[in-house]
């Protein structure tokens, strides 16, 4: 029976190149999937390059490509999307930024620019919200705690640009930056006058907090800073029920990949224990994205944790973690009905530490695919896969073909 | 010896997905094929989207990328194209439609959209030519009968526009719509207006018709309405021969790819016989095809019928008239001095019952290729050649590249 519904499995930062401790395997290739090579045996799989050859993908360009939303067109930075994720509803023109808490010693100098992996930080943003004013700029704003150390912030008034630097001087030791605008505009100087009072002000109101206090007779590092970076102002983006006539979902441990599927119109799905790191809650994810196919015709599953290990420099991990999500991805193969897509968003090679180019595998399972003879998902086998090479953007144009929800181009 | 000349030989709806009733074979790679395998082998292979990944392509769409002319920059409709192919000379500015003879009955309802798939009305065609008069709104038109229940409207004037709907409902048991405009500009508002004005007057020259009386005498359903849709403006195409350098015919049964390669200055070659379905002479159209190479150096040739048994969703038949396409191909195999590419427009799978994505199998043939270990002309073995996937509007400059007529970019 021709299928009715999609899920996109985006195994963050799954891609890597060979690496000598695992003698010359990549963690994918080296890792035992029985679930995925299941997948890749009985659909059609290849190489993908989600922005495009030698395009190092971020996470956001990447998704934004994935789900059919040319990032060349519409990605204004990572900061509305965060903003998003975060819990503010970004509204076109709005400005938004990705902030962390930090900690400065006495003289102002960053000493942990992740205030000792602070969590719980709701108090914190609450009283900022509470206490910052900005009105004598003509400027209202949201500042909203993320996961861990992480808040986003949103500002929203006449005149407002988005060509603002940081204040993260992105090393410890060092002081924190005043912002700056990048252009001679009026508009991106407001901003950069904004910004820096928000942070003023917001100094003041941490110095003092309770929740400080407690830190430091705990001997933990304050959050007394607040870090902001990643301006961008909101964009317009079609409804994804408007732009493929499919109600979609979203579970995803990440701000940033929830905030991506909210600003197309994603329900995003919340999953108790979901980190995003490797002690994640994976099974409990890839139950609620079989859940969430009762009610929705596509679903977008996020699972981070390769990127992490990948960053971190640890192949090892990065194979174990994905042995892990193999045997947690083993509900999808009594799912009926369904497209199921697996791929990475980009690359996260243990000898790079960071994003790389490298094209990431990619499998398309279910009624309808011609298979090939490839019958292991890893960076070497799929690159023999009938699909060849495609771009990210290719991908939701061919599973919504599958399900019958393309649209012919001329007669 | 390098080859002078390029033969394209285009099986319409070719491409396929699996299908239960072939045991997940496709009707192609069921088929004995020993020429287009002998070809595969000898030749080079891969997988095109002829639009591009995951883009249904239409047949206009998809030839106009064939032959090297993006439709994204000149496709204005299906009508112009038909119209041309039916043998109105579109001059850049008219209007072009397709149209359909059909049967109301009494209440005015459509019974058959095709008329009981009537044969022979140029009869009909030539008395609404005589009969209609549209001066009233200074407009000309011309309308001539294709092949079996089609037609062809154009319309030429000051102040027409194209975007109008169609009296099409679709479906049997309704009554035929008014035209409507689909802005609310005065040019598409009078084409609404001629359009309703012209079936008024086609359906009185056709009530009381001798033809309509006579199939009525043999309990035939008589042609009494007129159904008109796939307006289009008649855009300006660079000649083929200006373009490429390049002398060029087409031999193909379907109005609509006769009626492309008209427009881009290809010669239409007649074959007494070729009718678009599995009933053609495709031993004729081989053989004019081969003898058109003698003055042209390009020929398109289209063989229809694997699109039609896609579109009526019947497996076995495809592969049956794929049998019959193949042997009919045999002579090719004794032309010199030319490259022989052969590839669908579009899949038709049976499954779907229309065209899809999918993309189609490609071969190139003749000195100078790269020869791959494919050795199988279908879309699992293609799918591992050396061509690997491109798209529609990449194969006439492969092919010009070979015959050593592609323009150097630089120096």
């Amino acid at each position: 029976m021709t299928a009715s519904r999609i899920v996109l499995i985006v195994l963050d930062g799954i891609g890597d190149r060979p690496h000598p401790a695992l003698r010359g395997a990549t963690p994918l290739s080296a890792a035992r999937t029985p679930v995925l090579d299941r997948l890749a045996r009985e659909g059609i799989t290849g190489i993908m390059d989600t922005i495009g050859p030698g395009i190092r993908p971020g996470s956001d360009t990447s998704h934004l490509a994935l789900l059919g939303y040319p990032p060349r067109e519409c990605y204004t930075g990572r900061g509305p999307l965060e903003a998003e994720g975060s819990g503010i509803r970004m509204r076109p023109g709005m400005v938004g930024f990705r902030a962390n808490y930090a900690t400065l010693d006495a003289d102002g100098r960053v000493v942990d620019r992740r205030a000792g992996r602070i969590h719980g930080t709701e108090p914190l943003s609450k009283a900022i919200e509470e206490a910052v004013d900005l009105s004598r700029f003509g400027v209202r704003f949201q500042f909203v705690s993320g996961a861990g150390h992480r808040a986003a912030l949103a500002l929203e008034g006449e005149g407002l640009g988005d060509g603002v630097g940081s204040n993260d001087p992105k090393k410890e030791g060092a002081f924190p930056h005043e912002f700056e605008p990048l252009t001679g505009t009026e508009a991106d100087a407001k901003t950069a006058a904004v910004l820096n009072e928000f942070v003023h002000q917001a100094r003041q109101v941490l110095a003092d907090h309770p929740v400080n206090r407690r830190r430091a007779g705990e001997g933990l590092l304050p959050a007394n800073e607040v870090l902001i970076r990643g301006a961008g102002r909101m964009g317009e983006f079609q409804p994804f029920r408007e732009r493929y006539g499919l109600a979609g979902a979203v579970v995803s441990a990440a701000t940033l990949i929830t905030g991506i599927g909210k600003v197309v119109g994603l329900d995003p799905i919340h999953v108790e224990g979901a980190t995003g790191s490797i002690d994640s809650n994976i099974e409990g994810k890839v139950a609620a994205a079989i859940e969430a196919l009762e009610t929705h015709s596509f679903v977008l599953l996020n699972i981070k944790g390769a990127d992490e290990a990948g960053h971190d420099g640890k192949a090892e991990q990065k194979r174990d973690f994905i042995v892990r999500v193999d045997a947690a991805l083993a509900p999808f193969l009594d799912v009926t009905e369904t497209v199921i897509a697996v791929m990475g968003d980009h690359s996260t090679p243990c000898t790079v530490k960071d994003h790389s180019a490298d094209p990431v595998p990619v499998l398309v399972h279910g009624e309808g695919v011609r298979p090939d003879r490839v019958d292991r998902y890893d960076e070497f086998a799929c690159a023999e896969g009938g699909l060849c090479r495609i771009t990210g953007c290719d991908i939701l144009p061919i599973l919504l073909d599958l399900i019958d929800k393309a649209h012919k181009y001329g007669a």
